[in-house]
């Protein structure tokens, strides 16, 4: 695929503190790449709603790329109005901006949000393959590992699929940033990073299997000790 | 306050899998008490926005507590549509649950739903109050370790209160379930634990003061190491 900048419409330019707002797609892609859920607000009766979910990418598939949404939470509303739009965000908390004011207290992040009118996919084949990719982008190489959903399972599930082609990212990173006139102040100021690590992997109790190589890779790379 | 059971609404009610829905209030409370962040969802032109921001929480506001909004990012659609129902969603992801058949795959989480019309909090005393309770729920203390906002900065935030009255909570936890026919397959099962934590505080490079007890509290607490 070719990949081309982001193009902000209305709603994802930023309003606001624009020096924080990525405009190449590589930068959405590399938050959707570490992120392991989204947030996935629809309109129901009026209000929003929003609601966590898992998702998958294939970057291959469009223009710009698909998002696959696990979608049975949102499945009732895409339903009940399928040229609605939708909003998936996707945060990464990277930690904790502590100024020496208040009012410089901030947070070091990544989040992208993607517009878009999503697709109830229906063809079992794509079906699949979008569920393998959600599965696969939480722990990779898990699809092949698993049993592959039947026929009854994969009609008890419902899967979205959303083009990425409008989208926003806003990042900050870096030190707290203080007034000139506060640096004297005895307070302290810096950052307490902050990361999503995994634990050891449980094995269940009717479960004798030795946790296989797929699983000890994604939870090392998730910060649990070896 | 007196606590009074979650009392569901239409909108908050559990179409699926009743049994991940806690019906007890201190669940939203503890929710809400480990959080950081919130991913706040809104309606403008039509479409859902969905973006994450800091909260605080004052139990004692109100019969039934008051969630406290950094809410600048949303305050241009509550100013444009003050009667707007907001949605608000914690989530805390516990675990990656990993069945032997992929369709049994699940996460372990807790997330809260809280609907509302947020009031923009104009204030300036509860706007102050509002702003420690989000930086204190971020690090507990830090509202007497920094300098307070002046009139000007107090100017610049807009703070957002909402009721805690309509909410759901919902959980999953535990191992993963399989289906019986299932059990022999020669697929791995477990959990892979999954949590939010701190690094080892950075201090800015121009501050020579020691990392303060407050902040010391909080990233132990956050599993830095001490």
């Amino acid at each position: 695929m070719t990949i081309t900048p982001l193009q902000p419409t209305a709603r994802t330019s930023l309003r606001r503190e624009k020096r924080r707002a990525a405009t190449e797609r590589s930068a959405l892609y590399d938050v959707l790449a570490e992120g392991m859920f989204c947030h996935l607000g629809v309109v129901m009766d009026g209000a929003p709603l929003v609601l966590p979910t898992a998702y998958g990418v294939d970057l291959d598939r469009g223009p710009d790329g698909t998002l696959y949404l696990h979608g049975s939470v949102a499945a009732r509303s895409v339903v009940a109005a399928p040229e609605q739009t939708v909003c998936v965000t996707v945060t990464h908390a990277d930690g904790l901006v502590l100024a020496r004011s208040a009012f410089h207290h901030s947070v070091n992040y990544r989040s992208a949000v993607i517009f878009g009118v999503p697709r109830l996919v229906t063809d079992p084949e794509e079906k699949l393959h979008g569920l393998n990719r959600i599965v696969d982008h939480l722990i990779p190489g898990r699809s092949s590992g698993t049993r592959a959903p039947n026929r009854k399972e994969l009609a008890k599930t419902s899967v979205l699929a959303l083009t990425l082609t409008e989208a926003s990212v806003k990042t900050r990173s870096g030190e707290a940033n203080d007034e000139p006139d506060d640096l004297d102040l005895p307070h302290w100021t810096g950052v307490v990073p902050l990361r999503v690590v995994a634990g050891e992997p449980i094995t269940n109790s009717d479960c004798d299997l030795l946790v296989p190589a797929h699983v000890r890779t994604r939870a090392n790379q998730l910060g649990a000790p070896s």
